[in-house]
């Protein structure tokens, strides 16, 4: 299965913390994919939980309580909105997939499990090290144009799949948006039961009977 | 608590169907309060998960796996977008509040349980004689001018609490928004431990360090 994240979204780290068990006990594999959650929301015509006001004030609320649940750590990083691009360029480049996996883990703790955050000069390099990786090599290597072109590529990927947030998991054509559909995932995974066809035709062909002015 | 609800979302109607066990478990008053979702979207500068092409196709897969979770029966309405308000009007007279909670039942059933729904001529009328109102009196009342007002009303109320969607259960100042909250609103009413004050004043606090061109 595919899990397009983001290192911007709260979701996407309590998501990336429980998702490891979730492929093991189904024996699938679990491929992480960084996409810019910005231009998800520039295609659509959408804004994030972040950029409307109210949604903001609810939003850590609603975080904090699922990462309670969860059994989770969390903190704030140093700040938010941040620029994730240089953390998932890095993340995008080629490297063995149990690399990367750690690389995720060290970022992600950075942000929202220490707090340290990962924008700070050397922070995506001191990442990579702690993986075993060449640091300055790594964050030379994410600046490079085609690792830009690779990040814009997997976002475009994620948009072909219908993906508008994070973070999303994709399975069978299946997509599981927001770390509350883990346990729909784990469902689904089990019985590989799709919602029925029928039901899906019939809404897509449902009429509009009112609509808003937007 | 304060259940902010509109007939159109069959979120909404996900959450009515479960809330009345949550809150008898914490012999917690329930207090339905109908509001227009669409005000709200333009008062937040939003869009409903139906206005968002791909969010719309993905929704209703989402909506069918919650109905399954919950074991919450589930059908389409003829048509959505409809136009809820002369429903959210009629359940916004004045009545007894078991009579209310028995109309909201009974218009939530024919939105997406047995999938006749709420615009036809006489629906709403039907819907209120079955459960003992006289229903040409109350299809006559909700269209009165104080009706529209009481409806603008609850929606001004729902928005001073900073609610941004529905259903949004409103408890102790804390709001729960979707039906994917109901297990922390359970949670919540069982301990009453609101998330850290000193989170949400850092959370607040934070500064920007990159935004999107919206």
């Amino acid at each position: 299965m595919r899990f397009y994240f983001d290192y911007v979204s709260p979701y996407a780290y309590l998501a990336w913390r429980q998702l490891p068990a979730i492929a093991a006990r189904h024996a699938e594999a679990l491929e992480p994919i960084p996409i810019v959650f910005g231009a998800l929301l520039s295609v659509h015509g959408t804004k994030g939980p972040a950029e409307v006001a109210a949604k903001r004030r609810y939003l850590i609320k609603d975080v904090y309580r699922k990462a309670q649940h969860a059994g989770v750590p969390f903190t704030l990083p140093p700040a938010h909105p941040f620029n994730p691009l240089l953390a998932l360029r890095a993340t995008s480049l080629q490297m063995p997939a149990t690399t990367r996996h750690r690389l995720i883990d060290t970022i992600f703790a950075a942000i929202w499990e220490t707090g340290e955050g990962i924008e700070a000069p050397g922070a995506v390099a001191r990442a990579a090290a702690a993986v075993g990786l060449d640091g300055a090599e790594i964050e030379r290597r994410a600046g490079e144009a085609e690792t830009k072109t690779a990040l814009r590529a997997q976002t475009d990927q994620a948009l072909a799949e219908d993906v508008f947030g994070v973070p999303t998991v994709s399975v069978d054509g299946e997509l599981f948006w927001g770390v509350e559909t883990l346990p729909a995932l784990d469902a689904f995974l089990a019985d590989r039961a799709p919602v029925p066809a029928e039901l899906v035709a019939r809404w897509e062909e449902l009429p509009e009977s009112a609509s808003r002015k937007i």
